[in-house]
């Protein structure tokens, strides 16, 4: 029952082209700067290309990273068969560094356009994904706060993959609690610190596809403050890299352990002990002590946006999969056939409770997709905008929209993954619980995604205690202002005048759950807000993606009504304007139902005392 | 980083003797036939006991069961290490007869206690208990349905545990579908029967515990009708018996191979080839052809309502697990001392988010566990009332819940484990995902609930299907009766009255709901019907969880009332108190809710043609 190695990973570029050029006119940045180097059909060109990659590189290695897993031996990480090979096609072919600024080997594409290639990657194969992701996000923070000579040092190695990347947060007792770190480091007199102590869940922490690998770790420097405050970032290579670039001896670094895992087994995730030998050396990132916090978020927030595409990939090649599946399994007859037991047998797509879970796992896969890429238009035009030429408010505009939107794109993205992964489980039948359809395999990949780079709960609060607040609330009220805009516009759209009305009571929703939490904070009653965090985070979420969903589903009734059934692209139209009606119809309603649980105020979850949870 | 075998079972026993003896008054039915040989102290001994054994036995070998897996050796399956040995002390002890009928052997206990032995066996150890629930399951169809012959031949040593027992329904293209089997009975002149088919998907079609298996079969007699209704029974013993019990030589069955899965590794899901050398012999059970379908029902309900106890079993010791972790984890301040970096780390039960996953799902294993015994209760009072001297239709009345409630234990049930092991992993945050902690496995394990003896889907059409239906509507008119009561009774309950308001209005919903399917199915609107089944079954779940729990909460506030805070139970009543809040103000409203999307009507799924859900 094992057979060769197999691709599962399925996407529809139809989609893609239909979100960055019908959705979001992207060809209104392409052509000028900073994006003057591509058009429109270079876009749709890296994306066919990087699908194949997809198809035929990593994604047969998917089942295999998940069944090989990682391994110990002599003292070292040995990943998974064929992961070494396709670490080398990924940086010969340039996948990895779509957005890379020019400077550094890279492209320099759109982010827009970068997300979807992070989707194929990362839904493709998770695991192997893993590896690059954080050698990329190592590498960003070394780019944006690094000194010049850690810039040439490091930078180019690292983004052609020459030498790999991690951040080390965890500690045992450290891990939401970020600030409990006790990785310590001591000043020497040549300019470097010694580094000791334990990091865990490290991806990446070791591995045999790089000739180096270099961490960036959190540790306090003697003296310095308790807290998140207190903590500095550390460049602390494996292996020692002279100014020359040439690699010298090994630094202090020691592999502990890996740890195994209900997913992603592809991805080593270590234990790493640093200066049990008392001789492990790092250099601080740039030169502020004490600033290694906010170092850390700068990777963190491409991170988080990056475990949003993570969740993205992966449920939308479930899906597809499990579509796949539905129109290949006969099973059953048709309904109008039911007492006539001789009658044929279908394809299980037929059947009512098939198609409203697959239309469930569509409408929720292209709106995640509508949100992450929405983010990165946000990046790219702020990057469009802020040219010497023509700085204005809408940089500040466009930036404060990704601040609002990335805990959406972290944590929505991610629980839905789960969900998608188990409706698409539950397409299969028996089928989807055994290995070798894979679709449990995507189930078990996602569950990391809601835990890992601040959990869920981590982006809830993110959201509503710093960025609802953020500019005296003018994020939010700008991204009320576009809602508001659309609804005016398509409030009595022939298909769907019903549907831009649940939005409209949905944004209104969300403004009432806002005004609630501000209340809770004012009121004394500081406890409610995490109690409703996250339940504050997904109103949110459904209404943005509400929105999105229905944008789409304007547009193409209009392109529909334009260009006729016999369009080849009418189906594709009919499948946006489904997902538009089936989410404002099942899903954004919950908006309202929501703020109706959250206005009840119920404390009882605070109110229990901790003896009564249980007797034992 | 592994250890020796380590048990992770948990249960509440407390919770268990609230549930039997103070809200369903057990004691009531105790002391007088068929019960006569139980009273309260002999249930609560039978329950400790168990637990002693899940915990000592079954328990440690959960884990172990999980890596190690089955593997075929010899074209013969061996189980993982342990499980032989576990099986003997299982039957040794007796546990798997407990609600035996002692003509058998077994003690025939009431079923309310026979499910809460299952209970703890099942979430010991899942994959375990699969081999002798199975053996239990075919046993119980030769009871009911076999000759005398038969039942004298295998009864004794299938609930002994000399003979294991499997169901052998589905077909690589019989699935949900049954009645496509394609597996052929012939008639031979010595009144038994060749059978020739494959099998797939067989729990414990073979393993290393027993001398022998007793198949029983699904086929079709040469000739039979088409689909469900030409479908036999048969006993196809792996070895075959003489009629003085002793083995004879092997039976045509073959092992084709095991499946690799998500979960229950431990449990052997097996190809099976019947009469691939043309000598495979099986009897018919009992003496009448074509009606196999019924006699297999009469297992699939047994196995249907064993299914739900697995799901109950696994998420009570997740949540139970979660909240041991969440006792002893310490991460983060109080959120009294936020801005204070040196303020002691307190345990995470501290935190709001953590309280609100820990109620959550509390109240939900409560509540599952409460819809469960009560549909064991009514199966007790069922045949407490049978007797010769008293039967009314009283009978009938608790038959016909037993109906009503079987797909919503099922279906509900293992719907809301896997939602309660998703909160388990959250709650332990990175270490959830990490294989050591257990809760992982837990939910791998549970994500089968919702797939076998007949997928979720199934059993909401068996719901609205038949049992809405069945003697012309009076099951759901009884419950509704049933809610009623406790509705007027408790409208003005100093702690719960808006909340009994709530579970009144929720009764009406079903009620509404309920109409509105029969106008679609009068109204040449059926496909409307699947569309909504599974939220029918769940509005009503949710409906009946929620009474049975606001029920617990009534009777666990007045035994606070009058016990005083200083009672050693007082702490456990309050727990009661807070997951019947719980579950009445954040789960109960959605009934209603569920309701208006039912009512929107909305057709998406059904409109959409195939081409439109991708382009490829």
């Amino acid at each position: 029952m094992s057979q060769a190695p197999q691709n599962r990973y399925k996407a529809d570029l139809r989609e893609f082209s239909f979100l960055l050029f019908e959705h979001f006119k992207l060809q209104e940045l392409l052509g000028k700067e900073p994006f003057s180097a591509f058009a429109e059909d270079d876009v749709k060109m890296i994306f066919s290309e990087c699908y194949k990659f997809a198809c035929d590189v990593t994604g047969p290695l998917n089942g295999v990273g998940d069944s090989q897993g990682c391994r110990v031996v002599d003292g070292a990480v040995k990943t998974p068969d064929g992961f070494k090979d396709a670490w080398k096609r990924l940086y010969e072919a340039g996948w990895k560094s779509v957005a890379v600024d020019p400077e550094y080997g890279g492209q320099g594409a759109p982010h827009a356009v970068a997300a979807l290639v992070e989707e194929m990657l990362s839904g493709s194969n998770t695991a192997f994904n893993m590896y690059p992701g954080l050698a990329f996000g190592a590498a960003e923070v070394i780019e944006a706060f690094g000194t010049d000579a850690q810039k040439a040092k490091y930078l180019s190695k690292m983004f052609s993959g020459v030498f790999g990347g991690t951040m080390c947060l965890t500690e045992p007792q450290a891990g939401t609690d970020v600030g409990a770190a006790r990785s310590v480091a001591k000043r020497r007199d040549d300019g470097r610190y010694e580094i000791s102590g334990t990091k865990i869940f490290i991806s990446g922490g070791d591995q045999d596809l790089t000739e180096n690998i270099i961490h960036l770790v959190l540790a306090r420097v003697e003296g310095a403050a308790p807290g998140t405050k207190g903590l500095s970032l550390f460049i602390v290579p494996k292996l020692h890299v002279g100014d020359d670039g040439a690699l010298g001896e090994a630094n202090d670094v020691a592999l502990g352990g890996i740890e195994h895992k209900m997913g992603i087994n592809g991805s080593a995730t270590c234990v790493l002990n640093f200066g049990e030998g008392g001789r492990c050396l790092g250099e601080l990132v740039g030169t502020v002590e004490s600033v290694g916090m906010s170092q850390m978020f700068h990777m963190m927030n491409g991170a988080r946006i990056a475990v949003g595409l993570q969740g993205l990939g992966v449920a939308s090649s479930a899906y597809l999969n499990a579509l796949a599946y539905s129109r290949d399994r006969k099973q059953g007859s048709s309904m109008r056939n039911f007492k006539d037991a001789s009658a044929p047998r279908v394809p299980i797509i037929e059947h009512a409770d098939i198609r409203r879970m697959l239309l469930e796992m569509k409408a929720k896969v292209e709106g995640v997709r509508a949100l992450a890429v929405k983010l990165a238009f946000h990046q790219d035009s702020a990057r469009a905008l802020a040219g010497p030429a023509k700085a204005d408010d809408k940089v500040g505009y466009h930036k404060g929209q990704v601040e609002l939107l990335t805990p959406l794109v972290k944590a929505y993205s991610s629980d839905q993954a789960f969900r998608v992964c188990e409706l698409a489980i539950q397409t299969f039948g028996g089928a989807g619980y055994i290995k070798d359809y894979g679709v449990e395999q995507y189930c078990r990949d996602s569950k990391i995604f809601s835990i890992y780079e601040g959990t869920n709960h981590v982006q809830a609060m993110d959201l509503v205690g710093r960025k609802l607040g953020m500019a005296g609330g003018a994020n939010l009220m700008a991204l009320g202002a576009d809602i508001a805009r659309f609804v005016a516009a398509n409030k009595e759209h022939p298909a769907f005048a019903k549907d831009v009305a649940t939005l409209a009571r949905a944004q209104e929703a969300i403004t009432a759950a806002a005004m609630r939490i501000i209340s809770w904070f004012q009121g004394g009653r500081a406890a409610m807000v995490p109690l409703n965090a996250n339940r504050f985070l997904e109103m949110m979420s459904e209404t943005v993606v509400g929105w999105l969903l229905l944008e789409q589903g304007v547009i193409a009734h209009a392109a529909r009504g334009r260009l006729g059934p016999e369009h080849h692209d009418d189906d594709f139209y009919e499948g946006k304007v489904a997902s538009a009606q089936f989410f404002a119809r099942n899903v954004l309603p919950g908006v309202m139902f929501k703020l109706e649980l959250l206005q009840n105020e119920d404390e009882s979850a605070l109110g229990i005392s901790d003896a009564a949870f249980a007797t034992l």
